[in-house]
């Protein structure tokens, strides 16, 4: 199913030569920084559930394009809000989706599935509603088997390292299960504190009030709730920890006065924040944890620009994160400008950006993050997180930012069986991109081929510290 | 003139490839479901006019360019709004354009124009001054031939379907003498409000007067008027209207409760509209246009964003539609969210949405087409009609929307002659797009034959109904 | 070092068509219309410093990216406004800047700097720690010689005319000296009267005065302010001025009533103007200045859209101008159409617009240059005076705007050797760009011979009238 030099150059001599790079790299360990696999996977080393349940029903990649052309999230078996029915024959939705797989024409999800198909279970003719049976038959075998188990893929996939994503309010058990466990695979969390520092995220109070528990302290007062960071910080560097993440729908930071801050702070617990307040307060807290980072040496990572859960009655119907969180225009010139005023010329911090709005690739990021010591720029996001995607990001930022203020790639999937795909899509399209740089006198081969080690393994391990 | 492997890779294998692709759709019958051509062609079937009517003087993308190198629109023959002189010798202008082809190097009027020359008229030598006035007496004697009659021209143009547009006011003659000629051209109409659904449109409140004269109901209080709305559609839909178009200055829609929207209805009635009301109305209207259209079937177009006659001298000299609209920044994601959250999730309907902001495809419109059942993403538009555009609008939509949310190809001219051209461009790109998919190893080969004539023909008739 | 093919297509025919192309542009003179060389250089004809002083402390590209990676501007010799201690050895600076030459990687720096070092200095080895001082130590004994002279080098670049840029308040000592010189060379000035401007400048009021008593008339006034302007005009274009330029935030123009722009300039002249009034004023004078281009012939150059002095750490401690311009979202629809109603359909005018919001180049800029008799769109500049930035120019405007509604290339730099390295991409970038329309029969192979040279040569002379 797979084309031996997918993605590669046409023109002979390029496409040797991407071939030659990528031999170097194919191999190397994956360092998989940021994603949102499921630690208890990994801790209790369960077998998947039914290949639907695998692939289908938990990646909204999938299930959208499915809704998009008017098949139900009921029948794909994304569960429901009120309850109500859904669909639980896995071998039904399997169908559905098999009968439909012509909808991924040239999308990243074929590349990934297919990529999973005959790396990971061995297919090798393509998924129809011909083959859709024999696909669930095979893949439910595999499942069963001890080498389809979450540590075995790990290894088979020569995982180096991953991050999963916690809450700040997470207790960690099943990092702390797995650090039990003795298994040697490299498992660390990542401190997502979205739900005690947006002062609009459901139940703000409550959450400060059990954010004050975890951590022992008043986190009521301003000087409490930042002490509380700081411990929970601590907390989560113990279980291996090397990044936070910050998911808000604007990149604005702010620094303000500690009075001001404060003020905010008691206006949010109160719950009597304007919109622009909260939207001052969330910006205010990236600088905060920028601080905290110089100390802790975390790395920050902004994830701006995603209007979420855009249907409001697939909010209502089936809740958040259902494939309907839609990219907006961002701004990160005057958004970034408090934080990086603050912080940004120092060097032994890590600031990374993403963006969701590639006009602001060239435009914004490759300069800032060309001209800034703090800050670099994240690789290519979610629905950029393609060929075409990959290769508009390195077109766009190298030149201005050049390849030494990026970081490698993040899956930033829980996705379990598309990390080694999405690896190798990234390693491919760098590889196609060097080899092109060299075919028409950019880039001199031996910098290719040191480039290409520092794309795939180098600059990540270093970024995050991994 | 015309290289015969235009448009595709240059690599080899990817060359032959699409070649092959292209022989397989290049013949596949025209279905053109927008545009501007004139209905009295087809019911007249008289003669077009001389070489200059018929290529320069009504083709904005023409003299626009003549224009911005300082040829005065006059001495095109472009109409004065105070009657005052200009060109009228057929000849004069000929050699005019003539002198100044090449300007148009590289841009898609060439590329249609050489087209038009070559295959309707069978010049191969290229135009220029000194063969200005061969192609003149050329074409003015082939136009004087029958087999150069509108009819004629479209069934050698192999036009399966193709739509005008009129006005939600027109009566529809020309339609009406088509009908009763017994041609079996299909030729049909789509239903136009603007003027009857914009406020601020020239004579607002004596259009919605004889809309509800035309519709035979009182269209001056808001249960009239749409029930006015909802018979002149019926009335269109009786001369094969698939389709409505509406040409909005934002992609703002708005779903209103009914007294606001009645309350709006009767201040625009009386003038009393601020711009704000008047954006405001109009965005209600798009919405109540697509509940109508869950009743009647026809598609709901929605073609934002472009500066209406940018230029005041120009408008004040020449009128509207001039060459002077000009594409702004577009939102999608806020400014449809009332109208998808009304009828978004309904598949049984159809919302095109085009956009002239390019910006747009990869970042709002192909996520929310590749969520939303009810909306598709219309084809490269206007500025971006054109090979590069072509293939942007592919390489920035694909990778999230996939083939199945877009609907082929809009030729959307009022140039005849360029009819067949502009759909051998788009066909042609689509395969090369394609073959070079294939060639990287996205695509397999059997696909790609398949999701050529998907591209070609089966979208467009499926979307449109036609 | 450099490729013999750098730059050109990789598919054989295209590659053999871009070097045929190139063959017949790569010796033509250079026509440098916009830059920002100092005229002291050619009126004195001193030897250049030593090669960090030539080629790393006034380059901000080249220094901005080495303080990206943490080195701090000290060490790299950029002066610090306290007077405090930077680097003084030229030799440690150049080693610092040869350990991390693998951070301009793919960059344009990288082809100009490696273009300079073989063709101006003969260097065959490629710069690194090991061959730092190799390097250094052969630039700096080229630096001792004759034929490294200022007014040597400019004959060896085969430069026919290169524009500097002086302030309104300049005195064009330099320039004057120059012409007493007698030497042959031809370097013109140009109108930068930002000081005199924008109300917001620096010291505007003791401008405003040491202005009037340049010009000798009271600028004070309205109409003396004006007149001052065109007196110091007559003044530049006495020394060969044949363009005026303007450096604001945004494109905004604006044609107030004269009572207005009066009543707005004794405001400024008292620094009683909002910013808003600030802005509004900047943006009238562009119509000003235009009327006046009407009058005396000079070009009116407009580039906008930099975030100046993004840092304040960095403009606290060194100043302005030291790498920390950031590009923002620019519109130019709304904020050109004064400006377009009062003078744009001049063709006797020419109005020169750039961007670094690459968005605008398909969307606004090249509909509004393809249109408008007086404007043309300006090449590609600064971030994307690249190889990438320049082949989307052409990829994103030549469809709609033509070749001919285009200026030439502009090199726009301070950095003398990198003049004929970046004519020289320029030229590449547009051969391939040709070739590639040539190969795929979107342009015949006469056309692009003559495109070719109109490109590199014949559109910058005329449109600058140099």
């Amino acid at each position: 199913m797979l084309h031996e030099d997918r993605l590669f150059p046409l023109e002979n001599k390029a496409r040797d030569l991407a071939r030659a790079l990528y031999t170097t790299v194919r191999d190397l360990p994956i360092i998989s920084p940021h994603g949102h696999t499921d630690p208890r996977w990994y801790a209790e080393n369960e077998a998947f559930p039914d290949p639907a349940q695998l692939f289908v029903t938990p990646d909204h990649y999938v299930f959208r394009m499915l809704c998009s052309q008017g098949i139900p999230l009921e029948s794909l078996g994304v569960p429901r809000i009120d309850g109500g029915p859904t669909e639980t024959d896995g071998r039904k939705i399997w169908r559905l989706f098999a009968e439909n797989y012509h909808l991924f024409r040239a999308t990243p999800s074929r590349l990934w599935l297919d990529h999973s198909f005959e790396h990971v279970f061995g297919l090798t003719e393509r998924l129809s509603a011909r083959t859709a049976d024999m696909y669930y038959d095979h893949i439910a075998d595999c499942l069963a088997k001890p080498e389809f188990r979450p540590r075995a893929l790990y290894e088979r996939f020569n995982i180096e390292a991953i991050s999963t994503t916690e809450s700040a309010l997470d207790e960690l058990k099943w990092h702390e299960m797995l650090r039990q466990s003795g298994w040697k695979g490299k498992v660390v969390t990542a401190y997502r504190p979205d739900s005690v520092v947006d002062p609009e995220f459901e139940g703000f109070a409550a959450n400060i009030e059990r954010f004050g528990e975890l951590a022992g302290t008043d986190a009521t007062t301003w000087d409490g709730y930042l002490e509380a960071h700081r411990n929970r910080r601590a907390f989560f560097k113990g279980y291996g920890a090397t990044s936070s993440d910050h998911g808000h729908a604007t990149a604005r930071t702010e620094d303000l006065p500690k009075a001001d801050a404060a003020a905010l702070f008691a206006k949010a617990l109160k719950g009597d924040c304007t919109p622009q307040e909260a939207d001052a307060f969330r910006g205010h807290m990236l600088t905060e944890m920028a601080r905290m980072s110089l100390d802790d040496g975390l790395v920050l990572q902004i994830h701006p620009g995603s209007y979420r859960n855009h249907s409001a009655e697939v909010m209502a119907r089936h809740g958040r994160d259902k494939g309907f969180d839609i990219p907006t225009r961002t701004d990160y010139v005057r958004a970034l400008k408090p934080l990086l005023d603050a912080v940004g010329m120092r060097k032994e911090l890590t600031v990374i950006a993403f963006t969701l709005d590639e006009t602001s690739y060239s435009r914004e990021l490759a300069p800032l993050a060309g001209a800034y010591p703090a800050l670099k720029l994240g690789p290519a996001w979610w629905f950029f997180d393609s060929t075409e995607g990959m290769r508009r990001y390195r077109e766009t930022t190298t030149e201005t930012a050049g390849f030494y203020n990026t970081v490698g790639f993040n899956d930033d999937t829980r996705a379990f069986c598309s990390i080694p795909a999405r690896h190798d899509v990234s390693r491919r399209v760098d590889c196609a991109y060097l080899a092109t740089l060299v075919a028409d006198g950019r880039l001199a081969e031996d910098e290719a081929h040191e480039v290409a080690h520092d794309l795939a393994y180098r600059l990540v391990k270093e970024a995050y510290r991994l």
